[in-house]
């Protein structure tokens, strides 16, 4: 029998569903984890949210998400730690260790990604101790560098790794998203390297559908259907020693227009086949 | 009075040109230099197309373009090899030294990247002895990573280096394309890299524009029009040595449909503003 132990489901890729739907959902299919996103535990209230997931016995293996630190006026940056330290409580109620964080990107008219860079790193580092204090792990996610401009500045496993240097491992970790980083020449050794730093927060599985969907947010596809290969990532990620949850994120709209119990079988099909043989 | 002598069209920015019109309009608009693709010299007829080029006291700053070298069958990787060879000696009648090589991505369902990155390691290297022969400079260009699957597996600067280290920097170089890679976190040490190693062969300039178009390969903008800092790019590329010719090539449907020496006009001024200063 197939073991979907670590199988997760980020809420977004039953976008239509409620979180209460989604839970629903994951219970019915034997999906054991759930990764839910702010707005529907926002939308189905905080405490509210924390008991449905509980009380149907599934784990949460993340928050999405925190992050969009790179405000360059002392307003934007205090509204930045405001939300991030709401996000920071929202995954102690949750009963999560890992806050994604999406870092932004420039700032409205700006070129200096240098100085925009280095204000994440200055907020991370603002954000650092009220993290610890709660047990909570700010897991830095590179996005694929279509979105550096207005998304996320960092765009590499490497750079992620590099901006979590200075915390402690427990305080800062990093995401290996397939859809964001299968193209990166430096992948194997920055996955090694993130195991042995102790970084791996999170490992996502989606694909990289061609081609490029015309709003580029929607290009991820359901594993199988693009060009990454899993194996290959999924070995290296397992040699690396990560044995958390594997979380199935997909942004696209035709997995969104259709019924989320067939979409859940066909990641748990795809799952079996072509991410657990090599987790 | 602003100096020009370092500026090239390449023919891709007013593609409705043939290339006796863009030669023309490069000579109405004193710019001195010229970057001319592969099927605008063909329509021309090659011998025409360098006499029409040389006659008007134009420079051919490259010729654009080779490459596609991850074919995975006998047959392909000979077609490929003697396309390119062929593309050799037509910039060797353009009296060009740097031709242009755009990878190649993933073969057809090919989903192990790793191995295509090894065929074009394997075809550079079937390819530098007549290159070398010949008198021309094989350019590795990165391309941005949303090309990778599909057009270069070259995604990085410092990637394109480690490929070219092989081989002696007078037969394989690395360009500088302003859109591919402006958000590399590595770019400023890899473009160091390259001057240390006398492999910048080209620096070429044009803007990355939000949002991202639709046909994602029409993405880039006039300097000025995205969100590219060419003051801190273009001193990092000056300081690394380059004092070659600073091509402008863009794919934009608006700039295309629009007035070729109206586009030469707006070139001319925002490389003076933007590029010049740096160079």
């Amino acid at each position: 029998m197939t073991d979907f132990a670590r199988l997760s489901l980020n809420s977004a890729t039953t976008k239509k569903w409620t979180l209460a739907e989604a839970v629903e959902g994951c219970v019915r299919a034997g999906i054991p984890a759930i990764g839910p996103w702010r707005d529907r535990v926002a939308e189905a209230g905080l405490d509210k949210a924390a008991k449905l997931i509980k009380d149907a016995g599934l784990r949460v293996s993340s928050l999405c998400r925190g992050g969009f630190l790179t405000a360059a006026d002392a307003e934007g940056q205090a509204a930045a730690l405001a939300d991030n330290r709401a996000a920071i409580l929202e995954a102690v109620t949750l009963d999560t260790r890992e806050l994604f964080l999406v870092v932004g990107g420039l700032a409205p008219g700006e070129k200096d990604i240098v100085a925009a860079r280095r204000r994440v790193a200055d907020r991370l580092a603002d954000l650092v101790p009220f993290a610890s204090e709660n047990g909570i792990r700010l897991v830095l996610e590179p996005l694929h560098p279509m979105y550096a401009a207005d998304r996320a500045l960092v765009s590499t496993l490497g750079q992620a790794l590099d901006l979590a240097a200075p915390f402690d491992a427990r305080d800062v970790g990093v995401a290996v998203d397939t859809f964001h980083v299968w193209w990166d020449p430096q992948l194997k050794e920055q996955i090694e390297r993130a195991g042995r730093e102790y970084r791996i927060a999170s490992y996502q599985v989606c694909d990289f559908n061609l081609p490029i969907a015309a709003d580029v947010l929607l290009s991820r596809g359901m594993m199988g259907d693009g060009v990454i290969d899993f194996a290959t990532i999924g070995t290296w990620v397992r040699d690396a020693g990560y044995t958390g949850d594997i979380e199935v994120e997909i942004f696209n709209q035709e997995i969104w227009d259709t019924d989320g119990n067939v979409v859940l079988g066909t990641m748990k099909e795809r799952y079996a086949e072509l991410v657990l043989p090599f987790a």
